[in-house]
């Protein structure tokens, strides 16, 4: 089957559509964290964007861009946490209906974010095929356009308004690195470099526990087993083929990041930066801190991409 | 002995002179937290403040008022941590020395602040008394200018700015509330909103565990005893002379807040807004929260007053 790619151009659509829905996030700067890094970093936080995510971007253009008929009949999705409460608010936003399949083992947080956004929850096992079952399920069943987490054209294209935006607010970058997953920000963010024109490199923060993208991209195909093991909860996902596509065209860079690099850079992030952004997050600042003197000098662009911790797994010794 | 006190417009002249050294601070809304307690919440981000804490604003204003020849020989304080690491900046800023006289006991991440400005740390006993007897030891030995930390005019006037600054921000408020300690913001505040000619009312959020203040503006004078037992290390200090003075010509009120209502309070802050905020900041959210329909509807402005929260006494589980 062939591919349901998003054009570059997209990304300025998008934009277009999400504005004034969208938070426009602020770039942080830090001497302490360039000091630490040897590079100026201009940290887009996108843990500040609505629902807590950059999700919000590509559900809110996705759920934006539904012909009237098809928006009635709402929409519906599977996920671990941030895509389904950024789709359940998008849903809201425009008084549609909103279902979406958490899976078991979900982070508590994200849990609570879905349901305050009042959409229907939906539990299943913790399998890739289990969320895409019992979603086709309830989509058969109410007649809702299933949104897929990020392998959704209108949703990729949303997601890479972060990094269109970044580039406009900094004035130009010579890397940016963003965490990759499913890979929505990753491949929305490459298609941004290439909408804006940009000579950017694209570096992606992967976890060491869960390095299909690295795999993908080396050998032409996804690796045939995948049991992801990562403190990055949001990153559990297997790369999607549409993103892969979108990537394999970018020519990018993965760095691998075990958990312990990623726990660090969400430690300094909170102590320095006084953010709480979630590890998935944490593993772009990571990315950075170990590519040594590979940076020295350069601007360089990282997409904070969420802060939803769980903050009941922190217990507190005062 | 007649105690030093700022006028009101000293707090000018402190805006003056710390403009373009100190943080401009953002003002954060939340949706969320405007639920939560019913009113609308301006919330000024001095745990972005530089060295992280409101404090950098009255050592900064302390130091840029001494005249060359005492500048020379230095400042020399003592410090739970964020005064400590706010007067190490402001010196090292104008290239004059700066001592640290540190009680057992202090947070290491506020520790390791003052180190990192470059400033010489003295240990002592965490008692009051060896903490004034070993700075002024230091003091005669150097000749540097002690500053202390809530009782120095300067910083009085200095802490005062902030709220100053937010009132400008968001354009007047019916109510300001921001934590007790030492007193120097929650008197700074009085100078400030007396300054600008604000008939905001100012509620002090305390501590049950460290309730000298409330004692002091109920009976006049500070309590005899004082063992102050609170997870607020920022708010273990009792309320300085001149604060009292300063505070009882202002009519304030006091909120007395548990440490459980407090750290309830420091989670939804990180939660909500993804801001790692202090338990000693938290406490003033934690006592709008108390308030209940008294601040229905109202306009109320809530000073985060740092974000040094040592990361090593929060274990992850992840």
């Amino acid at each position: 089957m062939s591919l349901d790619l998003p054009a570059a151009d997209e990304v300025f659509a998008a934009a277009a559509r999400i504005a004034g829905r969208a938070t426009v996030t602020p770039v942080l700067r830090s001497r302490t964290l360039d000091a630490m890094a040897g590079c100026s970093l201009w940290l887009k936080a996108e843990h500040l964007q609505r629902s807590g995510a950059f999700k919000f971007r590509g559900s809110c253009n996705a759920v934006a861009a539904l012909d009237p008929a098809a928006a009635a009949r709402g929409v519906v999705t599977h996920s671990s946490g941030n895509h389904g409460a950024a789709l359940a608010l998008a849903a809201r936003e425009h008084g549609i209906p909103c279902h979406v399949v958490v899976p078991e083992g979900a982070v508590g947080a994200k849990l609570a974010n879905i349901g305050r956004h009042g959409a229907t929850i939906w539990r299943c096992e913790a399998t890739q095929a289990a969320r895409e079952a019992r979603c086709a399920q309830i989509a058969g069943q109410t007649g809702a356009t299933v949104v897929h987490p990020f392998e959704n054209r209108q949703v990729i294209a949303g997601q890479g308004t972060a990094a269109l935006e970044l580039l406009d607010q900094c004035g130009g970058l010579d890397v940016l690195v963003v965490p990759v997953g499913g890979g929505g920000l990753a491949a929305g963010s490459a298609l941004a470099l290439a909408a804006a024109g940009s000579r950017c490199r694209l570096l992606l923060a992967e976890p060491a526990g869960a390095a299909d993208t690295a795999h993908a991209l080396a050998h032409g195909a996804p690796p045939l087993a995948f049991s992801p093991d990562t403190v990055c909860d949001g990153l559990r996902t297997r790369l999607g083929a549409p993103n892969l596509e979108l990537l394999r065209a970018a020519a990018v860079e993965v760095a691998l990041v075990g958990d312990a690099a990623t726990l660090a850079a969400m430690r300094l992030a909170w102590q320095v930066l006084k953010q709480t952004v979630e590890p998935s997050s944490a593993i772009a600042l990571a990315a950075v801190l170990a590519q040594g003197p590979r940076l020295a000098g350069q601007r360089v662009g990282v997409i904070l991409s969420g802060g939803n911790v769980d903050l009941e797994t922190l217990a507190w010794h005062a």
